[in-house]
């Protein structure tokens, strides 16, 4: 899969894109990430990128016309999208990472700056996603992840053990506690249960635990459940 | 404020850290921000950090002990949180930022990897905290989102124009549409009420734009909008 990044700050992803299981997978070429800046597709002599907002108000916006030019430099693969990373958005999600990575052979992720962007760039946008109910400084960090995100489920990245345990996560239920050695730490022990060797037990125990977590700490979550079970 | 980052992969770090808004704000140390990596708390000669689940089950979990050395390693100043983050915690938004930029001077994050933790660490964290309802390779990104939030919101990260856009959002609205040079772009045009120079019909444009859209693209957080206007 291709992904191309426009972004005024390029110099953020050098080290996340070569750190951990991203970066092992890029290496592997099981994906391509090329980064664009607009700033590159400006024709005045400074470069500039933003302007003051029509009708009064503060800060600056990114004006539309490098962000077309960025945009229209880019091949275009026969699957792709083109996402604005915006508040605005739809948040992300399992699913929406899912589709995305089964769906499109190319992802082209703007992300926004300043105040944000000029309206008008939602012409040359597929979808507009949102990382949360919160502002940052920046939108490289819902590229990021959603490139994480989506990279992960590309066949190669992560072995089958841990492929099935996003399933869990998408089955609508909270993960259950995990423990490792040692058995006893500073008086803190491993549940029983764990240790009994017997896998029905066991296997009936996570799943306690998974549906009392989830009703306990994501009500929505497990409301969400109990209604699929009883389909 | 202080930030304790306790990760497998400070590298990841290197280049978001001194990027953009972030970047300056760290500059100006208006915040600080130290990389602890639990591999430097192991004991064996191996730097193991991970073991086998307990009651089997596919993948490596981190052992307790290097997490437990690496967080006891730290200063402790009097407002601390030390938050682990984990799809299981509490999903981040503006009111978390603002109540932990508000209350605290130390927040010590640990980034989750491989398959988990070892539950037992949770004695250690006051709270856990998730980036939204998807599953990463990494807790890097939650960790670097959470930074990000919260910096951000520190006296002298953004100015007060970019704060007041965050109090817009906090009220529980998207933002209005926003327009640049130039008026006409490729016959995509500017609304004309925001070329009207009449303060008072722009307000209004506006806000009816933010309900709109909030209305269309967020039900959910319009319903509660609706709610909290006729108490």
């Amino acid at each position: 899969m291709r992904f191309d990044i426009v972004t005024l700050f390029p110099d953020f992803f050098t080290s996340p894109l070569h750190s951990g299981l991203l970066g092992k997978a890029l290496a592997r070429q099981i994906a391509t990430v090329n980064l664009v800046n607009p700033r590159d597709f400006t024709t005045d002599k400074h470069h500039k990128v933003d302007d003051e907002p029509y009708g009064g108000g503060v800060g600056m916006l990114i004006k539309p016309e490098p962000i077309f030019a960025a945009v229209e430099s880019l091949p275009q693969l026969p699957k792709r999208e083109v996402i604005l990373l915006t508040p605005q958005g739809q948040t992300m999600n399992q699913p929406m990472f899912q589709e995305l990575a089964t769906e499109c052979d190319q992802l082209v992720l703007l992300c926004g700056h300043y105040e944000g962007i000029d309206d008008r760039v939602l012409h040359l946008v597929s979808r507009e996603v949102s990382l949360g109910d919160f502002v940052l400084t920046c939108g490289e960090i819902p590229a990021l992840t959603l490139l994480n995100g989506v990279v992960r489920l590309l066949p190669g990245t992560v072995g089958k053990a841990e492929s099935l345990k996003a399933e869990s996560f998408e089955a609508g239920l909270l993960d259950y506690p995990q423990y490792t050695r040692p058995a006893d730490f500073r008086g803190l022990k491993v549940p029983e249960v764990l240790l009994s060797g017997n896998h029905q037990r066991i296997a009936q125990w996570r799943k306690e635990q998974q549906v009392q977590r989830t009703r306990d700490r994501r009500p929505d979550l497990w409301q969400a459940w109990v209604e699929q079970q009883q389909q």
